[in-house]
């Protein structure tokens, strides 16, 4: 077994995410079934069905712990910052886990999503999930509606475009540059 | 069938909406069958499943119009136009279709969609598809990525942002003055 550790440590629930994701790039989200998952994993289905819903929501395992991330810095956010610095604050937070170790996880990750209608749409949710969280988050440190919103979605924007260019082959820069980047595109662009 | 006529005019697709629209409202979505609503429109299932793929679809038939007015207004905006020009063009083009007497159909639509799950969703991935057709047609105008992205999206979120505010019953401000104080709104907070 200690050869199938991975970098989430020899977890059950990391060691399911690593081989379903081998699996759906290698054959195709659709293609691949949870039994062949479980197995490349070295485990059972039952043991799949203790850790996640269904084979779509292995790729999504990670959310909760992003929206607590964005959501924790967004409410520590000192209280003179703007409904935005705020916002930026919980994008830059969520760089502990978009480091160099998980890069090549999420570049995967976005590739079998992209192919896939479901996934994509799943992802939306996701998105969407994230920015309603946000809001909340804000509108307890008294911000109003709808500059709480506004600020959700311009916020949401920003993570979408830094987290496209940082998955770019491409790409060198870091998660905090990229962030800092693209909010102050957004800040030229709508002011112009 | 006189009777019948719809804002839409005696056609077979809106009379379907309206009577769908109807029995949503009053007995939920879930218990409402495709029978139900062509019975009450006076027509055959048959006739309904020629205009809608299924239930769903009929609160979704305007998506396509809607998208056509932004991307013509995008796209038709003068040369000089910033990226967020040309949105708030496409946004303010939409007034066309959300005028004071569709405000109450679109008041209903919505408490429709807010209460199911599944329309939610279906309603997030329309707005994705509007804020992906904007961004298409911002590439096509000239602006490079990631701006045409982020513009796209900022658009999106001003528009959702004007949208909630025009269908709330307290609301008496007409769509292109709500467009305008949401786009104020998100500067503002974005350079703020």
């Amino acid at each position: 077994m200690i050869g199938r550790m991975t970098r989430w440590g020899p977890d059950a629930g990391g060691r399911l995410i690593k081989s379903a994701l081998e699996l759906y790039a290698k054959r195709g989200y659709d293609q691949t079934t949870v039994a062949e998952i479980a197995q490349r994993a070295g485990l059972t289905e039952r043991t799949f069905f203790r850790h996640f819903a269904d084979k779509k929501e292995v790729l999504f395992a990670g959310s909760s712990n992003l929206r607590d991330l964005l959501v924790s810095a967004v409410a520590g956010a000192p209280p003179s910052a703007s409904p935005i610095e705020a916002v930026a604050g919980g994008l830059l937070a969520a760089g502990v886990v978009f480091d160099e170790e998980r890069r090549e996880f999420s570049r995967r990750r976005q590739s079998v999503i992209a192919a896939n209608a479901e996934l994509r749409e799943r992802e939306l949710i996701k998105m969407a999930t994230l920015a309603s969280a946000i809001a909340d988050t804000l509108r307890r440190r008294g911000v109003p509606n709808p500059a709480a919103s506004l600020a959700a979605e311009a916020g949401i924007a920003v993570f979408r475009v830094a987290f496209e260019r940082w998955v770019h082959p491409e790409n060198e820069l870091g998660w905090s540059e990229l962030v800092r980047g693209s909010l102050a595109e957004l800040k030229v662009l709508v002011v112009s």
